[in-house]
């Protein structure tokens, strides 16, 4: 995603970018110990956007601990989640560190570096308190988080049992490394027996995409970095969504869009439209983004990469962007009210 | 360079973009004839910006000829210039086509299709006698042009001729395949003996590379794409590099980027700056945007990757931009007037 337009779901609204006094552990140690270990001669970082301006001080550090002989390379790639690994920068490191997010998979070449907030949780669950439902009328609840909160999941859990709630939680699938773990593109974790969900976390991208995925279910937001209590709203999202819909229907040409970044080449998926459509044609790249679909002339795409490029950054494409499944819609594949959230499911 | 502003040497000005009912010939049999020698079953096409939104009929007629069974796959990756080479598509598909450019080093594995204009050169270089100094006066006239204009070198060099001119030609060196050709990051075409350089090609972007790296040269620009003859000024430019200069100077943190484009690596000269200033962080990339940097903490950056990225769109970035020779004159390493073009030399 590019810095364009912020949409609600906007990545740089999650708090990672406010200025707000946190302390990361960056685990110096661990990369010290790593470099000795290998004989490094270069060491590669790469951090989420959010975190980027650390970069230099973080060098510093490594760079104080190392020696002078150590080259520190630090990744300028786009780095917005855990598909964006620079799987350049790590090919042609001695040790590679990537800050901030899960591993999809583990790799010995690859250190990751969990970063985890120092943002009390807590008072905002108190708060959220008003906005679920209360245990005796609806005891059961789910509870997810992301990778920077993940240190504090226990606490979140033992302070609702201890209002009186049941707390179900559960480790979505092989995409996910932890227990109540989200990803923006896969909320299996919230797949659990409970009709409100409770969502602890900065921002508002990753329950949108929860809400979207849990259409039947209660989406609270307990947001700790910008302190407010929430309820996911996805109206807004899905009109715009039924309205690419819409506007793809008469298309004749389309973009198959196959992105190349490790964790979203689902090549299975793109074949099946090539195959199902002779006007389809298969665009392979990177970063997808509006500059770069503007001078194919497709009357709509679909993109099989990272389903919040599609359904966040849609509006800013110049044709419709549609997720498969709602390709197969806009064609008459299948009806439109069966379009959902694209939920990705496999690891890398 | 991304789409937001259009500087004025601008490679969408060059007349690749234009609507002009312009014909090409993309060479289907040589490209056919690889997938039947090579048993082919992936097809990979890249197109230049200008070209990408005829993509799709080029592969509609290769699918024609070749059948069902291959798959032909289209980059989405940005292309500029002939180190835009989409080396991830390259790798894995059996036949991979690069139109548009010149081969910077021959490769087996890809098959480089030339497309040369159909524009006439032969009435603008005509009007463009007004500008050029008359041969009675001036015998002396370098010529250069660019890629897609060179099947009608021999041609432009024979009207001159003609006209009385002593037409000095050469083949700048090992990153130019053909005589007389120059690229936006490279006029040792025109390193040659003679004060006026005819360049017969559309848009400015090129012409205003060789006036910066030739400042004695008086350089006329014969534009048949869109019919006009100017000279080229390079004051604008100097004046935008001569500011981005000063304001680096009270610069303390200094971001390095390497290029890890094909084509664009000068490891050696990151090393150097590196090397020279103890607060200079290396930070790599494949394209180099103004939104890929705006989250890194530097009061300012050396590219050295595409040298015209700082120059043509060094405007656009948010802290000053410089080239590594721009760099030394920021630090003091060298006199401020001793700044020039940064011309490439190296091959991939």
């Amino acid at each position: 995603m590019s810095n364009e337009a912020y949409s609600e779901g906007d990545l740089r609204n999650t708090g990672m970018s406010l200025k707000h006094d946190r302390e990361w552990d960056y685990e110096l140690d661990r990369i010290v110990d790593a470099v000795e270990e290998r004989d490094a001669e270069t060491v590669g970082l790469q951090f989420p956007e959010g975190l980027k301006r650390r970069g230099p001080k973080v060098a510093d550090d490594i760079r104080e601990l190392v020696g002078d002989d150590v080259r520190v390379l630090i990744s300028g790639q786009p780095c917005y989640g855990a598909c964006d690994l620079d799987t350049y920068l790590m090919k042609r490191t001695d040790v590679f560190v990537h800050f901030g997010h899960s591993p999809m998979k583990e790799s010995a070449k690859i250190i990751y570096v969990p970063l985890f907030s120092n943002v009390k949780v807590t008072p905002i669950i108190e708060e959220s308190l008003e906005t679920l439902d209360p245990p005796a009328d609806e005891p059961d609840v789910g509870l997810v988080t992301t990778a920077q909160h993940m240190n504090l999941y226990d606490e979140m859990r033992a302070y609702l049992e201890e209002e009186g709630y049941t707390v179900h939680t559960r480790r979505g699938d092989e995409r996910l490394t932890h227990e109540g773990q989200v990803l923006g593109c896969n909320y299996a974790s919230a797949d659990v027996d409970a009709n409100q969900i409770l969502y602890v976390g900065g921002g508002k991208f990753h329950p949108l995409g929860l809400a979207m995925e849990h259409p039947d279910k209660h989406v609270v937001i307990a947001d700790p970095v910008n302190n407010v209590v929430t309820v996911a709203d996805t109206e807004k999202f899905m009109k715009q969504r039924y309205g690419a819909v819409h506007r793809a229907m008469d298309a004749q040409k389309w973009g198959v869009i196959f992105c190349t970044k490790i964790g979203q080449g689902r090549w299975e998926e793109a074949e099946r439209i090539l195959e199902d459509n002779d006007n389809a044609y298969l665009i392979t790249m990177d970063e997808v983004t509006p500059d770069r679909l503007r001078n194919f002339d497709m009357d709509a795409f679909v993109n099989t990469g990272c389903p919040r490029i599609t359904t966040d950054d849609g509006p800013r494409f110049h044709k419709p962007m549609l997720t498969p499944g709602e390709y197969d819609a806009a064609v008459g594949n299948k009806p439109l009210s069966e379009i959902g959230f694209d939920t990705f499911h496999d690891t890398w």
